[in-house]
């Protein structure tokens, strides 16, 4: 019994990390699509949703067997609720990208802007986060975790930044409005992966040091209830 | 030990219950901030937000600790983990109410646009479509839970034709493109409003059905390993 139960556990990280792939992955292929105006590219971001989807299923029903049949305390029911929301995260970083691959599709049936954005950066510094955040998980390492937190904020500043510079164009030529809104759509994802490989990032070092870091210091209003973390 | 159980099952139950409301009160007010232009009642949006963020810690360590030192199984495990999800899901709910407010105090600064758009409509559906997620987890009752997914269609068209009108109004006037990507903006939180309201709705359905409806019939690629449901 505790044989099985210790595979179970590791076939439930093996698959998150392999569902973690797919959806870095998804992120690297969208954001190409969209610099390099690939809409088969895009496609097939979109046509691979699926397989995202059918791990998030796949690893609910692990941690549900795994909860009712092992009854695992401490530590093991730690990681598995934290799997479980990572599980949650992974898919939904699934469909951001599945976003940004439809809005790549449309900008690039149009003509290109010419504007210097932040876009591949930001792409890149997602994609970093989203690596980092796994890789914690993996190695159960809160350094790495650490570090994805540190870099959310440079991502809220280059969407702020690049929403910006959208509205200018679209100020400055109203017939390029479709292609600025499929950019601003894009940066607006882009900021929603980083803040999910954030939740990754706060779980992994939960789930390590037993710690919140989630809603750092935004508690001003106080808990429902009394408790002291 | 069983009593105890069942209490604080129950305190699960009556916390989700009071998020749910305040989640419910924070899309009401935000869409009302923004249609009235009404940049005080959006900030008491944002400030409340601390309490639905507590809300969700609160419940987290409320399922940490029912799992570990009850061991449930079977239905009530199904209902906890339910419980789980939605306790997510209604954490990001106040996420996005907060961005509606953001973009009302935006909005509230500049001319108004005079065009007539399905906001207010798609704000109104919404919120019935929160309240009646939460209503269904209340009551288990699947058949309200599945006239929310019949909705959320609805808000997809919607949002669609608003964002295209929108679009519309920035080609005809460019000086009115910061008040239109605020509404473009409230447009798409509506709209993932109405989706987390749907996620709610399939756990219910699941919870009281053991019937997964999540991710319905896209999944053509199958599962990455056998499954039956």
């Amino acid at each position: 019994m505790q044989r099985h139960f210790v595979q179970e556990l590791e076939a439930l990280k093996t698959n998150l990390i392999r569902m973690g792939s797919l959806a870095e992955q998804a992120v690297h292929d969208s954001i190409r699509a969209m610099i390099e105006r690939d809409a088969e590219l895009a496609s097939g971001v979109i046509a691979k949703e699926g397989r995202i989807n059918a791990f998030e299923l796949e690893n609910d029903d692990a941690v549900v067997d795994l909860l009712a049949l092992q009854q695992p305390v401490a530590s093991d029911l730690r990681f598995i609720l934290s799997g479980l929301k990572i599980n949650n995260d992974l898919e939904r970083i699934g469909d951001h990208a599945v976003n940004i691959a439809e809005s790549a599709i449309s900008y690039a049936d149009r003509p290109k802007l010419t504007i210097e954005l932040a876009l591949p950066r930001m792409g890149e510094i997602a994609e970093t986060m989203l690596r980092e955040a796994i890789d914690g998980f993996i190695h159960a390492n809160p350094a790495l975790a650490r570090g994805v937190l540190r870099n959310d904020d440079i991502i809220d500043d280059l969407n702020r930044q690049t929403v910006g510079e959208l509205v200018h164009v679209i100020r400055t030529d109203p017939e390029a409005v479709e292609q600025a809104l499929d950019l601003v759509r894009v940066s607006r994802n882009l900021e929603r992966i980083a803040d999910l490989a954030t939740n990754i990032a706060e779980e992994v070092i939960y789930v390590t040091e037993a710690h919140v870091v989630k809603h750092h210091l935004e508690e001003k209003a106080g808990p429902p209830s009394g408790r002291d973390r």
